[in-house]
Parts: structure tokens; sequence; C-alpha cells
């Protein structure tokens, strides 16, 4: 059995920017933390131990996919979500509510929840914030998510608030059923909602630090603001974020909106741009993103990072990694989604490792040197 | 620099069975030996780091395929392709010949050799028995092939013995080429042709024996003849090739093929068996194959063989794999791929260790009690 309650130790600070980590049965978390997106129980082309060999310490599921299929009561049965996909540690798991909005079909928002059809197979299925516990739960996630609407920027305030109410009245009914139903050491975020609105982020967080939650997310952005507009809502979100508790941006982001946002105090972040531009040929390197199809990789014997310990990066050159790409082979994506991983993790403990020694700054122009991205 | 000659050192038999060691500058190749197809460069959905660690001594490319993408002269340029591919070990490749036949478009076939047009962009070439061998010199392999026209079965005498004898002089040229081009170390095998007319295959062997090779092939099998006929020619061929060369049967075959030619004297195999069946959702096991597609394994929590080494083969349950290829994720493909050369893997060090203890007629009854399958 595991034991173990879950908790959030705060470390080193430079600035708003924040070490940490994050205690669970499963596991700790070390902060800053990127986590792999893996939405049907998998990370899409890696296989788990060359996860946890980039330095990933947790993972998430995607509740919408895990219910439709295989299903939360088939994955509960075979022994939960750990034991199913090969991954013994920590798995944060959303609400389903986002990709509800975006993936399915007659999809029908009541106060009760959201009704929708599978874009699967047409089934019909009904996702409200009890059912979302009960999934989540069935999963066996270690950090659950409240059920919530993420509305798309630009937004009217008016139905801005209108939306963020609702979430937080989901937030309470969240709470409610995962104290009924959730194992010990397992913990729920609540999700502060209010579009690129302060008054209506400080009355989310408000209403949902009033609720209490063992962490806490900034939802609804990365939804097309642009980075500029998602910085300034976190330059006036974060500073009011309770700061004993974990801050996780949810589906954030590529490497300059990560750094960023950890300039700004947040401390988790997820996002499938790794793993997904992985598939489609993209690498991120430390001098920027490189498209390896292009024809001027086609003879070029240099790897991606000669200096890494990941294999993806060191052993393979960039003539071969075009070469299967070309050929439409499955080592192209599984090689430079192990790259961007490695990449990923590696960008966080740069981070981690900058703001224990004070020296966020520099890490943050030695960035802009390399990438050329302005993130503070 | 590699050194080292190319020689074979048969070791003990059982029977017409035989094990022995294949010796490369690259390394050994221990006899009975299944060597997984890498096509493109690539052992399909495969890291070559577990391509060894199944047991894999040696794999093979296909000279057609690297031809047109990405280019021999490119390959070379880049180092040969065992570094392309990050596989150190010994690499056969093919001469090209079966599948410009079986792949290319309005290819042309005369003394000289097969012009043809590239089933990938159109393109025109001419693949003739010394630009077989300077390409198959220029990627680098240890043991390299004749070209060989190989027709299907059935096939008339006269039309079978007239390809036979167009091939048997294209071994010669090929050997004369090789004499030219070829690294230290290095090898070319002829391949017996004849259908499966006993004079034409003896005939064949004759030939090729009168040139001289360190290594014969029997080609033009596994064409559509059948198990019961494929087993008769080997039962008429192989009691006439020379015992203290290498002999290897080419693009066979499935479980049951091997254990019956290994039973009947022959040392090497290649097949895509397992790894297009592997993308395909069929697994071998000890108790014969499973679609791991079928509805049945939906709920299934035991691995494909629990007592095996193999992460692939061990750690995740047939409802995973089941779900991984319904939900259409990498990882089905990579498992199953893994676990099935694995499983071949398993079948050729059973059959060594059968051969070396006196025993294969064991072997071979536990193989046909478990899989139902009659190889002898």
């Amino acid at each position: 059995m595991l034991s173990g309650a879950f908790s959030f130790s705060l470390g080193a600070t430079d600035g708003a920017a924040r070490c940490g980590v994050i205690s669970t049965p499963r596991g700790d978390i070390a902060t800053p933390a990127f986590m792999p997106v893996g939405t049907a129980g998998t990370v899409k082309a890696m296989l788990p131990d060359h996860v946890r060999a980039t330095g990933a310490d947790i993972v998430l599921g995607n509740t919408y996919h895990l219910m439709l299929r295989p299903g939360a009561e088939r994955v509960a049965a075979l022994g939960g979500l750990h034991t199913f996909m090969n991954w013994p540690r920590p798995i944060l798991t959303d609400s389903g509510g986002f990709q509800v909005m975006s993936l399915s079909k007659l999809r029908k928002l009541t106060e009760e929840g959201v009704s929708f059809q599978s874009h699967i197979d047409g089934s019909k299925h009904m996702l409200t914030p009890e059912r979302s516990i009960e999934i989540q739960c069935l999963l066996g996630a270690d950090i659950q998510m409240q059920l919530d609407e993420c509305p798309a920027i630009p937004i009217a305030e008016d139905a801005a608030r209108e939306s963020m109410l609702l979430s937080a009245r989901w937030a309470a009914r969240s709470k409610a059923a995962f104290e009924e139903t959730s194992a010990p050491g397992q913990a729920l975020f609540g999700i502060v909602q209010g579009a690129n609105y302060e008054t209506l982020r400080r009355e989310s967080l408000d209403k949902l630090m009033e609720i209490g939650f063992p962490g806490y997310a900034i939802g609804g952005l990365a939804v097309g603001e642009g980075r500029d507009e998602m910085f300034r809502v976190l330059d006036f979100t974060c500073p009011h974020m309770p700061r004993e508790k974990p801050r996780y941006l949810m589906g954030v982001g590529k490497p300059a909106d990560i750094v960023g946002a950890v300039a700004r105090g947040v401390d988790m972040f997820d996002c499938v741009a790794p793993t997904r531009s992985g598939r489609h040929g993209q690498a991120w390197t430390r001098s920027g993103p490189v498209n390896i199809k292009n024809a001027q990789f086609a003879d070029d014997p240099t790897p991606l990072d000669p200096a890494s310990d990941c294999p993806a990066s060191r052993d393979y050159s960039k003539a071969y990694l075009h070469h299967l790409f070309r050929a439409g082979e499955y080592l192209g994506p599984m090689l430079l989604t192990w790259h961007n991983l490695q990449y990923y993790q590696d960008l966080m403990a740069g981070l981690r490792t900058a703001i224990a020694a004070g020296s966020l700054a520099d890490f943050i122009a030695g960035f802009k040197a390399e990438t050329g991205e302005t993130v503070v």
C-alpha cells in the first residue's frame, strides 16, 4: 500500500521565481516542473523508462480521452492508470472539461455539467464535477483537477464573469466529491479563471481560497491571447496566489512561455508541444527550433546535441533523423520526441539550478542570447 | 580501424542441424541466427539498443531502399550504414534485385542487369551486379549478396534454368567486382537458384562452388510455394552445400519455417514477419500467434510473457497493448515489434542450445506441442 501525504515544500526563491518539492505517496516532484502529456495512457512514441530518464517526475493523463477509451472503470479494474501504463510515479489528470469543449460533438453546457457525444464512436456521456472526480479517482490520479469552463480570449467581461462563477461553483462541488471518493495522499487543485480581467482573476482566486485547495492552477490561458497578454495576466494573478501552495499554469507552453512564467512564480507546466512537435519533425535545440525535414539537414553529420546524455540527442546525426522523417519511419518521431522531452527537462533543471543559485536573471539573459526570445 | 577476417566455425551438430559462429571484424554471429530486417536503415519502430538487447548479432539492410533514399553515396559520406543507423555490429545487405522486381516500376531485365524507375520518385536507375556490389561497399556491409534473379514458383523448368544460369553469370561478375571494391573482412555470398527443381538446384550450387564463396544462400524460396514444398527443396539442396560454409535461407520465415529449416541444416535467416506483424498487432507467443486487437484482450491483465526478460513482453498487460492498438498509439507497434523480435531471438537461442545438447528432436516435439506446428 502507498503511504504518505501530499505536501509542498517551498525552497529557494529568486525574485518571484521559486524552487520547491511536491511530495506524493508515489514520489517527489521537483519544481518548477514540466509534465509530459500522456493523453491516452501513453506519452506518445515514448517508452515510460525513457520518459523517466529525461528527468520527468510526473506525467499528465487526459480524463476525456481515458473515459472514452479504454474507459475509467476498465482502467480501475486493471489496477489503475499507473499500472496500466507502467508508470509508477505521480500522475496528474485534468478534469476532461477542456477537451469536451474542444473535441466532442453536440456538447451542451448546463449548471449540472456538460453532456456530449464521443468524437470516437458518437456515444453519449455526461461530465459533471462529481463524475470527473469519480473518473480521476478510478484512474488513481495523484493530482486531480476540478471541472471548469475554459472560455476563449477575447471574451466580454460579463460573459467571462458568468463563466468564472460557474467554474467556482463547480470547484466547490468537485471538492465535496473529492472528499468523498479520494484515497489518502491524493490532492485536488482548484483552477483560477477570469480570462484576462484582473478583477475577475482576483475574484476567482478569492472564491477558490475560501473553498481551500492544496494547489491552484491558472486556467484559461494559452488559448490564443498571445505571450505578452499571458504574461500580463500572470503579472497580476501570481502575486496573490498563496505562497505556500504549488501554482500550475495549464497547457503551457513553448520554452519561452515557460521561462517567462517561472520568472513570474509558476511551479508546474504541461504542454503537448515537445511531443507533438517531435512527431512532426520539429526539434528544440539550445539555439532554437529546427525543422529536421528541411533539405539543409540531408547531409549534416552532427547530432542535435553532442553534449547531451540523451541517446536521442547525441547518438544520431541530423542527416539520419532527416532520412527517418523523409522515409516515414517510426524511429523519427520516437527519437525527436525523446530529444524534445530531454530538452524540456534540461530547461527545467537549468531553471531550478539558477533559482537555487540566485542567478535566474543570468539564465534568462543566456536563454535570450541563445534563442532570441525575450521573456521578461 | 576494423581488423580481422571473415570466418565460419562449425560447432555442435544434431542430425543435419548445426551450431556455429560467423566471425566478422564487427563482431561474432552465433548460428543458427535470425537477422531482423532494417529495410531503410532502421529496424522499424525499434531503437538499435533494444534490437541488440533481444540478442540479435546482425541486422539486414535493403540495398534497393537505401540506394533510392537516402542514397548509397550519401550514406558513405556520412560514415557508412553502421554509423548512420547507430548499429556498430554486423550488417548484411541484399543485392537489391528482389525488391527491384517486386517494388519498382517499368523494370527491364537484360544480361547487363535491371533498369527500373524508383517507386518513390520515378527516377531512373540501373542495377547491375557491379553496381550492386559498389552500393553494398559504399554502405559498408559486412556480408554482401550477389545480384540474382528470383522467379516465382511455379515456373517451367526451361525458364527456371535460364534464370538460374543468368544468376550464375551474375554471381561471377559480382565476385569479380567484390574483389575489386571490398574492404578486408567483408564477405560476399553466392545465391543458389533453380526454383523447385532438384537438378537445377544442384547445377546452380555446382556453378557457385566453382566460383567459390565464403557462404551460400538459398534464394527463390518463400515465394508462394508453401512450407512443405520449401522443406522438400531444402531436403535435396542442403546436403550438397559445403559443410564448412554458412547457409542462409533468404526471406524466411515464420517460426515453424525456421525450426524446420534449422533441422535441415540452415544457419541464417531474415524475415519481416516479426516486425511487420508487430506493427499490425500480431504477437507471437509460446502458444502461437495472437491478434492483440481482438476484443477478448480488452480486459486481460496478463502480459504476453511474464517469464521473459524483455520489458515489452513482461511489463505491459494485453489489455494495455490492445488499448494502444485501438487508439492508434505509436507505443503499440513499438512494444509488439520488440516482443516479436525477442520471441524470434529466444527461439534461435533455444535452437542453438538444443543442437549443442543433442536434443533438437525434443525441442521440435515441444515446439509442436506448444504451437501445433509440424516441421519435420
